[in-house]
């Protein structure tokens, strides 16, 4: 995915969320330092969400094994729920708790529209309850 | 203040904030969009701080009303602490909390050096304190 395409998305559920009366932000140089940044962090009346934002032309995605470490640590740290949004092609958005990923033999992840349809929330639920 | 010089004062205080054990998120396009949204927000085990950050090479700083508005409503909103992070010349780093900015007659706001001074936490008790 490039880094454009990327941003787009992360635009898009920023304004999502905003219209919900969630206070979004966007991590600056989010994947560019060793520091774990999720690419959103929103936060309504002390509900705060950290968001790994991801936009999909094919069915499945992975993730590297260091990346969902982060988001889960970040989030522990900080103080909010850990959450995927992937947004398949033509299917829409798909909010998903990251312990539903499957685990690669080489220690990756991976999420597949099977398993989102199975295990994610569409934007209404996930704006409405906690993880 | 050029964007660059606010930039690095940012990047240095997230990075301050990390080696405290607190997990900082420098906002993207912070000040370019209508939407409230402050320099970092920081949290750890549930404290969140939302923060305004400057660097000045003078003695007093002007606020915007609005700049101000939007820290509070922000972090109303979200759940935070709202933060002014002041880094006056040579004098090092001032927390304060926006109440105690003052106002001009035109409806701004204005804090210096007198003033964070009196009202102004040092970094040790800024992590240490609740607001």
């Amino acid at each position: 995915m490039s880094k454009k395409k990327g941003t787009r998305c992360e635009r898009e559920l920023f304004h999502m969320l905003y219209d919900k009366n969630f206070f979004p932000v966007r991590a600056a140089g989010s994947g560019s330092t060793p520091i774990p940044n999720p690419d959103i962090i929103a936060g309504k009346d002390g509900r705060v969400l950290a968001i790994e934002c991801k936009s999909l032309k094919r069915d499945n995605k992975f993730f590297m094994e260091k990346e969902i470490i982060d988001l889960k640590l970040f989030s522990k740290k900080f103080g909010a729920e850990p959450w995927l949004a992937i947004k398949f092609n033509n299917k829409g958005w798909f909010f998903i708790n990251p312990k539903y990923l499957s685990k690669t033999k080489s220690g990756n992840f991976y999420m597949n529209i099977k398993l989102a349809k199975e295990k994610g929330i569409d934007f209404k639920e996930f704006i409405k309850r906690k993880l």
